[in-house]
Order: structure tokens, then sequence, then C-alpha cells
């Protein structure tokens, strides 16, 4: 249950009679965190359903993506992206289906992806808006394995990491929705996986489920001497989803010429201030590559992502977990969860329910 | 002086007389330091002057380069090469006189670059030596701006850093054997060329003789808001020589897709354990690359680094200083002094009289 105040529509003037129905629900950022977001720093708030003008198609939407990113959006100050405002909604990655079209591209009931946020309805010029296919794979795979997360493992593993068949690839938050993807690309390109996480759920799914070779426990063992069992030719690839304790052992093992895309620092991005980082020197000493990257800047990698992904998952060589929780309410809660990895699988909210889903 | 003992070679028996001319003086690793190296962790020893056996050549030391990796190398286990065992002579790069060739690809009198070591004589197979030829540049050129030094900075700023016209490179120990020819070569590459250094006259030197834009006392200023005024378009590429507060400083400074080589970690070259690093987050935000490189790795480039650098050396656009001590026995204090930032330009032990040098 949300904690934060709900702030109520004003009362539908006399002229304008809004049908109860016709409400639009939004969660907004009312508050800048310091530290860990609390469910006091969001806010519900009702409005009117938008209306549509021409050339604009009003969205419903299905499934809201929860992801770690969010939290830098949060923050004064651009992060990678430029920061959410207090009093607007929180933004997000939504599949939505189209309730009214005013756009020639799109016809009512259309099944789209897109970044409409963490709103029930959303008004969308088409721009950044991508059709979907039910019968290729349920839509909700758009927010995550085919999706996002899923483009951005295939993204940074393949044009930074360049894994080699007999490599070592090592991935931290590999049962998250871009470790998982991470890991069973790397296995499909003939790499030696080895994955972090920090339950045993999680570690066993990893391995029994997704193929990896290992996944060490980083709340259960220590991770150094754990990684290098693991790890015994060294790590070739580490896929940083985390920074933290992660990173710095997994520097202590990189191998000569190795990779690492830096994709994320999630243990860090509750601090209030910047903790220093892991020392330099393996990656000077191994001629080591470190790259960040952000996967809005490689659209032109979409179209083989999306060919190579849902090819790999027809094939039943690409699998999936996801972790749905109910109702916009619940979105709050499950990015404060998301951020202290209490979420098994890709984290999503269900807005409103899938008209396409069976059972 | 030092402070270390001698061991004086075996009284030579009756049956191989030795002149007194002909000892060769050596400085071996005697200990492995913890921390700073002292004088007495180096020794010096004194032995036969070696034979040349057939294809060998016998040369005799004009000039001793003396770089900061060498302290890695006094250290046990690998850094990014094997140790120098105990009780063995220190690595190094040398400018040599050939004395007495058995190698038809060599003749007596020849100048020559390799990597002899601190001792005055070493008989070498040739391989890993370049001829040099005194009319070009002076020979001790061969172990700075000419040599593994500006080889280091043409690979790590063109092709890691790939600087681009106007863009800002920043660099640190810009008065440096590398640092120097780092920003002029971005100059001659039309970039907005910022230093740090630790001394005034080095500030001044690198602005009014290489024609820096600017350059901070890391000493005197405070750091990141001197940078900011020195760089007010943000660090397109940062060079790092040293890690520590200076690299740190600089990631708050980086712009999107900055590059970064990492060349060098002298601040913490002498540092018992691995100190913390920096905060990756700025690498992550602003889609950054760090390149760990080592010179050697990148043989392909010695023709085009020759060609370019002595075209720019005789046109007057690189110029380069050197900082020469003389005589082997000042070796030890050369390098635990250059660790320190107590060098101005290319550090140089003169072994023996360079018979090209003029007055």
């Amino acid at each position: 249950m949300l904690a934060g105040s709900i702030r109520r529509a004003r009362r539908p003037r006399a002229e304008s009679p809004i049908k109860p129905a016709a409400v639009n629900r939004q969660v907004l950022l009312r508050r800048r965190p310091v530290g860990p977001p609390r469910l006091e720093d969001f806010e519900i708030a009702e409005s009117p359903i938008p209306a549509p003008r021409e050339g604009e198609i009003l969205c419903r939407t299905l499934y809201l993506s929860v992801d770690p990113y969010m939290r830098g959006r949060m923050n004064e100050g651009r992060s990678y992206a430029a920061a959410v405002e207090l009093g607007q909604v929180m933004v997000g990655g939504t599949v939505s289906q189209v309730v009214e079209s005013r756009h020639p591209g799109f016809a009512r009931g259309d099944l789209v992806a897109g970044y409409n946020g963490w709103q029930a309805y959303a008004v969308s010029t088409g721009a950044g808006v991508r059709k979907l296919d039910p019968g290729q794979a349920p839509i909700s795979t758009a927010l995550g394995v085919l999706g996002m997360p899923g483009m951005t493992a295939y993204v940074g593993l393949l044009d930074i990491g360049r894994p080699a068949p007999g490599e070592t690839v090592l991935v931290s938050a590999a049962a998250g929705a871009v470790g998982a993807v991470v890991g069973q690309i790397a296995r499909i390109k003939g790499c030696h996986v080895v994955g972090i996480a920090g339950a045993k759920d999680k570690c066993d799914y990893v391995v029994s489920e997704l193929g990896f070779e290992a996944c060490v426990n980083y709340r259960t063992q220590e991770l150094l001497p754990a990684l290098k069992a693991a790890c015994p030719n060294g790590v070739d690839i580490y896929f940083d989803n985390v920074g933290g304790a992660a990173l710095a052992a997994a520097l202590k093992l990189i191998n000569r010429n190795a990779r690492i895309p830096l994709c994320g620092l999630i243990a860090q991005y509750n601090a209030t201030e910047l903790p220093p980082g892991p020392n330099l020197l393996p990656i000077l000493a191994n001629r080591a590559l470190v790259k960040g990257f952000i996967v809005s800047d490689h659209a032109d990698r979409l179209g083989a992502f999306l060919a190579d992904c849902t090819r790999w998952l027809h094939e039943g060589r690409l699998k999936y977990r996801e972790d749905v929780v109910e109702g916009l309410a619940a979105a709050p809660a499950a990015l404060t969860g998301l951020l202290e990895g209490r979420n098994f699988g890709k984290k999503l909210v269900r807005v409103s329910p899938d008209p396409t889903a069976s059972g």
C-alpha cells in the first residue's frame, strides 16, 4: 500500500461532467529523496483523462516498467537524462493500448510500447512509440527481455564486451532484467558464464534455469574467493550493473584485455555522496577497457536486437522471469524494493488488465 | 650519492687478468621496497665486462632512462611485466654505443636504443635494439620525446583519445616526459590543452614554452575549481598519468563521450595497499571510455610515431626538456625523486659521455 498522500482532482465543473471512470491516476514526484527513496517521496494524483488532439493517440497503460535508472531521475540536476520535476509524473517505460486515435498510424486497440510514465492514461504524438505484435511474444516482454533491459544487455555485451567463445563472462545482478539476458547471450556465444546475485533462489535460478556455470551469492559468500573459484581462468568480460564491492572484486580477477561494459551502479544509487570507487591499477596493468553506455544511444541496434532476441526466445535459448505487482499505487514500493534487490526478475506493475493475457 | 652497499666483484683469478677499466658497474635490486623505494633497496655491483659471443654485440651505456614503471618492477609478482628478481640488474631503457660487434647487423661505433638496464655495459643479441641516427636528433631523445615516453603519448592520445579540433584535453604530470608530448600533440591537433603539474616552474614551462592554454598546480591550487576555470567547456580527453586526486577531479568534469587513456597511476605506485579509486558514476553517466594501455603492445605504431614526431621536432612544434643526472650511481636517487615528482622533464642518467654531444 502507498503511504504517500493522495491528491484528489478538483470536483468537475458542471459544464464538463466527467464520468467516475474517466479519471487518470498518476504517480508524481513529491519530494527529492535523500538516500533511499521513501514512499512519502511519491504522491498519487487524480486528474481528468486527457483528450488527444489531431495527430495524437490516447493510451491506457497496461504495464509499467520499474527500472533502477528511475532513482537517478528523482535527483536534482541531470544524471544521464533530465531530472523529473517536482509535482511531475514519474518517467517510465510502458506497454499500453490505444483507446482513441487521431493519428493515421495508429488504430484503437493497437498495443504499443513507449514511455508514458507512471500513469493510467497518457496522450502521445506517437514519437518513440513502437507497435507490438502479441502473436510474436507476450506484450509485457516489450519492457523486459525484448525491451530496454534486453537491449541494454545485447548492446553492452556484444558491442562493448565482444565475447569470444571460451571466454569467461561475469555479470552482476545476474537474476535481474539485464543480467539474466547478458548471461544467456554470453552462453549462446559460447562463453563460461558466472553470475553474482543476492539470494539463494536467484543464484539457483540463473544456474539451473538459465544455464550459468555458477552464481555467487554476495550476501552469504566471501566475494573474492568465491569468484576466484568460479572463474578459474580469470574474467574476460565483467558486465557491471551494480558497482561497489562486486566491481572491486571483479577488477582483481580481470585478464589482460578485459572489457567492462559499465551499465549500472545500483549499489550506490541511494548514496548521499559519491563513495570512492575501485582501484584502477588492474585496468592499467591489464590494458582493460571500461565503457559507460546508455542504451538509448544505440537505437541503430534495435532491429538486430529484436531479430536476434525474438528468435532466441522462440528457440527456448532465452528465458525470462517477471516479477509483477498489481496496480499503479504499488509502483513506488516496487521501485524502492528494486533498489534493495528485492525483485526477482523483471519488475513490472500491471496498471490495467492485459487484454492479450490468457487465463 | 648512493647510500646502498657496494658489492665488489671477486678478485680476478690469475689466469684471467682483468684490466681495472674493464669493470662493469651494475645497479641491482637488493630488497623489495615497502612503500617508497629507498636508496638501500639498491646495490651497486662490479663484475667483469661480459664478452659477446657470435651473433651478439657488446654495448656501452651512454644514457639510462628513468621511468615511473620501474617502481612496479621492484614489487614481487607481475604488474604489467615480470618483476625484477632480487640480486638482478634493474630493468631500463638505454641509449648505448656498440663497442664490439660479432653481429652482422651492427658495427663498432653504432649508436643504439634498447633495454640494457641499469649497467655500464651489456651484451645483446640485437633483439629489440634500434639503431639511431645522430643526424636526425640528439640520441638521448630516443629515451624521451622520440622514445618510449613519446610513443606512449602518441598512441594513448591519438589511438585511444582520438582528439578532434576544439576539444579540451587535460593531462596530468604535464611537464613530464609523457605529459609534455601529449599536450603538444593535442595542440597540433587543434585542441584546448590544460595541464596539471606540481610546481610553479613546471606550470610556467608548459604554458609559455609548450603552449598549453593553462596549467593547474596541484600542490598550491584547489584542484576542482581551478580545473573548472581552466576547462570552461568540460573535459573531452583526460590523459591520466597519475590517478589519485587528479583523476577524481577530472572525472567530475568529463563531457559526454569522454575518453580517458589510463597511462599511469604514479600517485599510488608507492602505496602499500591499493587505495580506493574514483567514483565511476561520471563514466557511466557520460558514456565515457577508460582504457588502460601499455605502449609495448603497440609496436605497429612505431613507424608512424617516429615519422610524425621527428617531423614535428624539426618543425619546432614539439619541444622537450631533459633532466639529466651524472653517473650510474645516481640512478636510484633519480628514480625515488621521479616518483615524488622531483624531476623536471625527461629524467635521464648519463652513464658514459655522449660521443655525439657538442661542447
